[in-house]
């Protein structure tokens, strides 16, 4: 299986997943579950969930094959999608007149253009809320596990080193010069955590073991911070069009990026860093994490 | 022990372990847990932790004295935390300008009065993540057990049943002629859904077996409504000052509430039916239930 192919196949499990999870349209009341569908399935990318799926089948047991060719670890999608919901709910509020006031997202009109405000709050909410049940009711993964991925996600989307901390240190920056330390936390919180939460949960799903899961936290630390290196330089020099959301918008709100702090070539420089760390944590992990690596490559080299 | 003594111990003891829950104001970034410590420490009165902890005690096992002076459950203060985040997540988010727009609760300004609209979305974000965290780690409690109470805060705060469900509900009935069908989502969901799974949380927390589990669903169904019956007649009949909050908003806002659809008198013989069904079912647990008893009249009775 290519890499395209392999992320295709992982993004289609993710979405029949999150069909199955997140209530119907004509789920009563219809408008919220309207407007949680709106902003979920608009063509993301998914990567989140994919690196989680990625992470359990580098340490899973139930694999029949070679694991380069990738089977699956059984339900490896489902715990995925909670990352899914979390990044989904986070753009929502986002993009919130309140907050970062952006008019398209993923290339279409974002949730509260559509729903307004009041019910793209809740519908945030909503997908919040969701998150946590689908990891506590999670079939055939015992009580423990769960219990931890709880733990994972809630610290990585909460306020003290996770998603909100970030957002809240990203508002208080706006129009202020800040040093590396300040834009360091920013990354680490805002994005990172996340995304290196999405690899622990699939450690955790997979059941790795302490050796296995310290690697792929070292990788997910390292991914996490390249991944918003990159997306800090592409919003300097990508198009709205190929990014699906408002180019340009971090240098005319004065947000503070990695190109703005260092400028954009030793941007790359550190991404590429980064890159290497990451590629080098996964070496414990052998053949079985052929998938990540590419992940990260392609992370760093994505254009979109 | 009183009541009234009962209720400010168990105040007492919600409070230290909401301190200890939540982040300090002095933990990085400090504004958002500023944010959130306004409003979680605006003098609420903690009916629904309360409930959960006097469930626990009505069937928990490890209690040393005869059940009606109420000698604590290990922990139960700390479970019933989560129900307090939620709430105030809640009251958080439906006060911002977008929903119900009110610049009081609780007898001081609301969140995004002080700290701006920006900030009381992710405070009231944090405290709803929180919250899931608080349960995830509850010491000495078994996995099982904790997933179970986080399938229960997941579903009452969610989007089909729930408090997010009834909001939504509330929001597309302003303004229009409603039936009682229409109404009783609106309660059972918005208020209702909470307050029962604060009692089923505190019945998991204590370990409740399926007889008593059943017992303590079928008292949490009806005092919520109650709740919910009697908050709608004292906003046609409280003041603004006793309340803590703006009184007669609902009619101002052409809300679905009980009266508007029943008169006063009928709701207040309705909340009584549903005292009388929660004091009901509370049999099979004997004595045991005393303090269960007590706070449904308290809630019926309240003129707060």
């Amino acid at each position: 299986m290519t890499l395209e192919e392999y992320l295709a196949s992982r993004r289609g499990l993710v979405d029949a997943a999150l069909e199955q999870v997140v209530p119907s349209e004509r789920t009563y009341p219809e408008t919220i579950h309207r407007a949680m569908r709106h902003s979920l399935f608009a063509g993301g990318k998914r990567i989140r969930p994919i690196l989680s799926i990625a992470a359990s089948e580098a340490v899973g047991v139930d694999i029949a094959g070679p694991q380069v060719t990738g089977p699956l670890v059984a339900g490896a999608e489902r715990s995925a999608c909670a990352l899914e919901l979390v990044h989904t709910y986070s753009l929502i509020h986002d993009d919130l007149p309140a907050l970062d006031n952006d008019d398209y997202r993923r290339g279409r009109p974002t949730c509260h253009k559509v729903f307004g405000d009041a019910m793209a709050i809740l519908a945030g909410d909503a997908l919040l809320t969701l998150a946590f049940r689908v990891l506590a009711e999670l079939p055939d993964v015992p009580s423990e596990r769960r219990v931890r991925m709880i733990v994972e996600l809630a610290s990585a989307a909460g306020s003290v080193d996770g998603m909100i901390g970030g957002q809240v240190a990203d508002i208080e920056a706006e129009g202020k010069k800040i040093d590396t330390t300040y834009l360091d936390y920013i990354h680490r919180s805002k994005t990172g955590a996340l995304l290196r939460a999405s690899v622990h949960i699939g450690a955790i799903h997979g059941g790795a073991n302490p050796e296995q899961f310290a690697a792929l936290s070292e990788y997910g630390f390292h991914i996490g911070l390249a991944f918003q290196i990159v997306d800090d330089i592409l919003d300097v020099v990508g198009s709205t069009e190929s990014l699906g959301k408002t180019a340009g918008k971090d240098a005319a709100q004065q947000k503070a990026t990695f190109p703005a702090l260092y400028g954009l070539e030793p941007s790359r420089a550190k991404a590429d860093e980064h890159l290497t760390k990451a590629v080098e944590a996964l070496l414990p992990l052998g053949d079985n994490a052929a998938r990540l690596r590419e992940i990260a490559e392609r992370i760093v080299n994505r254009s979109a």
